[in-house]
């Protein structure tokens, strides 16, 4: 697939999920996808943990089922009427959860390019997971980022050490079909905004 | 061209800018890939400022080495004589800086998949990036990460308010080629690592 319709096809995926497991040469590319990204002093400092076990997958569903009850408390009138109709995850059903870790600890102390952003190396990780998403893409695979967890309870669920922050869950899977319109707009939760609004000349704000 | 040419292609360009402008219909294209990533909660927390005053570019240039020289302080032995020879940007050869902000606000105070993971929003704006950075590549166009830099001197420069936070400064420009080799990799700094050593089953270690 050409980039540019890659990018414009990727979607958040939460309802589509066929169930059928994907063929081993299909996860392996989109993997290697995302270990291709760029990493501040090429520290490669990401992790995916692959949990297909259903045990698994249902523990993390029914805490991200308590915690999408979290937010939905916070809200009322129009904002929990359609909050109430979002699917937010397909945990279970794309069978397949690839949890992303980030590890400041890959290449020692002295690492070229974060000595003044400790950040630099967690956006590294996250670079990655964009490289995964648009080859899954490419692959006619679903991707769906949950993140209404704690981060405590997943690292515990999936044994991450204490050096190793989760920074995402992606439901992974085979899928009917990639939807033409992200869900938060199709349901009317929010839309997307013109080019113009993100830009600035010189000066933010100019 | 092709997802996974432009996934093998992209590089983190310094030395190769050529200082021609680049063409705006081709700054457009790659600027739309950027504002197309994912985001949580449909927030598009992005922003991109487009630096093309010399005089910035100078200050900034400037304020890199100084941070260049921090780096290097910390060094000793076979680790500095290699940075030594390492370019760390290309901020006024490429002609253009575009820095990369992060505004938590843009969709008020609910939003859909931050709150029990503040730094969603910050992962979002980094998933732009990268749709900037292959999109680039696509186009031929070099993109030149730099991380040398203290946050507030950023701000400062190019006046993001106090809710932006600057995530990113990319050298963006027409280049004579992209390198084959990571330059880290191709000066002894650090080489790549087998896919193996950062997958996991079902529990990290596993």
């Amino acid at each position: 697939m050409e980039l540019y319709e890659a990018i414009a096809r990727r979607r958040d995926t939460r309802a589509e999920f066929t169930g059928r497991p994907l063929d081993d040469d299909v996860l392996t590319r989109i993997l290697t996808a995302a270990h291709m990204a760029p990493s501040v002093g090429m520290t490669q400092p990401w992790s995916f943990t692959l949990v297909r076990n259903p045990a698994t997958l249902d523990a993390f569903h029914a805490h991200v089922m308590e915690e999408r009850q979290v937010f939905a408390d916070e809200l009322s009138g129009e904002r929990a009427e359609t909050f109430a109709k979002i699917k937010i995850e397909g945990i279970v059903e794309s069978g397949l959860g690839i949890v992303v870790g980030y590890d400041p600890t890959t290449a020692g102390e002295q690492v070229l390019g974060r000595h003044a952003i400790a950040d630099a190396g967690l956006y590294s990780a996250v670079l990655a997971i964009q490289n995964l998403w648009l080859a899954a893409t490419a692959e006619g695979v679903g991707v769906g980022w949950v993140s209404f967890y704690r981060e405590p309870f997943l690292s515990e669920l999936v044994g991450l050490p204490d050096h190793v922050r989760p920074i995402a869950w992606l439901c992974v899977g085979e899928v009917e079909n990639l939807p033409d319109v992200p869900d938060l707009e199709r349901f009317g939760w929010r839309g997307r905004s013109p080019l113009e609004t993100v830009l600035h000349t010189e000066r933010y704000g100019a």
